[in-house]
């Protein structure tokens, strides 16, 4: 058992590539592709607090919310909203004041799968959104929320509120509470020996040499 | 009746989601997506001038003329040019000597479905291109202008000159002449409530409570 | 015949307009796109050294070697490192520790049809990355390298040891060797001839006459 914030220290000193590997060399799944930074560059992690949403408005009879507005509520500072949108779907999913508010309290940024709105006033106050797409469009009569706090899949992965995510240049991993403490290990482990490997091949040494059998089968062991 | 210079003095104030949302309560076609800027990030506002493209070299007995270099001499200063092309088609429809003109004579840039060419010329010259790909292909043999100044539509939305349109990193959206005051009304309306809901978030105030009943129900009224 | 750093010299002097449009005005394959720069803006030109890379782990009884390692040892300083994936396949053909030997071995960059990883890690170092697509997947178990050295093919264009290639923001050019001189020939010619319609127009000419029948037709003289 590892401390909250001791993963998220050893998490932000990572990056998705390394954490890929790790997931994969331990049968977990890899890093989602296709959710880019759109706003400010550089990489976020956090704790999940999550938000689904579905097609058309609201069914009669809901009590009138904004989407994510609880969830933005319901996350704590340093946390990462994982919002499921419909992937394709023109309308944001999150858009400029959720940015003010996610901001005000703390949270480190957010990812969907779907499209996001106000990217300049987000950009404006460097606010970190990772989504499939952009759009000026609003979510009002073309999407609502179908729950906040249960399960969310993106990319066929399933992530649950207190699971890890991490976002980068490179790609996006989600990481389950229950798998945290050996997907780290093997993570950091990859880690240092790139690491070594980084530092012998800017010395000059042969990367094939430095990149051989020990390298491929890394993975395996 | 609103006259043009007030029109594109209160429109550089707006952004694309809040005319896209003034659209919606309007029942008129809401925002475009899909031309992000490829040159410079930022908001154009303007008038709009029109080309429409069409596939292939041009019909035999044509006078021989640059494409889109008729609506630049067309176009006011402050203009922006709107280009209808054939979206998907690996051709440029706009390109670095036009980039050139179009800034010697004031536009304020250029919004195409298709894609645009000598895209870091222009980022150089910090001429704004808002295009749906980016390409180094010319035009020759595989496009021509149809038509300078009649109506072309862009995603299903059609527009004149003497339309208005406004692009961001957001979207894109084009607005009928004969739309513009009201349009203009609403989004005022609306920007207005959301900057107020925006001083409340960062105020600390919740945002389920800033962004309940009466958000949602905005554009009903 | 033309030496070798000369044609680098003129390359460095153009762009991939100029040189789509030679290679159009020879008969020749034009510039490709859809690999835009990911990691840092500008041009990259060279010679080029070829990998080709195949889906799934490397056949049994494959001496363990990291793709791409190979070609970086063979290629010259400033050389670009031309690599042919799988179009859509979501593992990354290029990585960090290659970003690094490469720069330290001087080559100019890559250019890849397919995804490229440690995207963050290759912007810090400042190392150019032309990509299709960024992951954050490794390669291992889902691709191999075929062949490093060989003839390689990227948008239908083939390339090999020695071709030139040149990249930038609007797209990317591969040179067959036996065409350089005149392909530089044509481009230089026309990019006189546009930089020469370039001060026109910045002098206030208007823009339909200087981009009238010559323009038109000069990729036809």
């Amino acid at each position: 058992m590892v401390a909250g914030n001791d993963i998220i220290a050893r998490l932000s000193r990572l990056d998705s590539c390394a954490l890929s590997d790790a997931m994969d060399k331990l049968g977990l799944p890899p890093a989602l592709s296709g959710m880019p930074p759109r706003t400010v560059p550089g990489r976020i992690t956090g704790r999940v607090m999550t938000v689904r949403l579905a097609e058309g408005p609201p069914p009669p009879g809901t009590a009138p919310r904004h989407l994510c507005s609880a969830a933005i509520e319901a996350a704590a500072a340093g946390d990462i909203l994982l919002i499921q949108h419909i992937p394709g779907l023109d309308a944001g999913g999150w858009g400029g004041i959720l940015s003010r508010a996610a901001r005000a309290r703390g949270l480190a940024g957010i990812i969907t799968d779907g499209a996001a709105r106000d990217i300049d006033e987000a950009r404006e106050i460097a606010f970190p959104v990772f989504a499939a797409a952009t759009t000026a469009r609003t979510a009002r009569g073309r999407l609502h929320e179908a729950e906040a706090g249960g399960p969310v899949t993106l990319g066929r992965v399933t992530a649950r509120p207190g699971d890890y995510a991490l976002a980068d240049g490179s790609g996006v991993v989600l990481i389950a509470a229950a798998d945290i403490a050996r997907v780290l290990e093997a993570a950091e482990m990859i880690a240092a020996r790139e690491a070594a490997m980084a530092r012998d091949v800017e010395a000059g040494k042969p990367v094939s040499q430095v990149m051989g059998a020990d390298y491929e089968h890394m993975l395996h062991r």
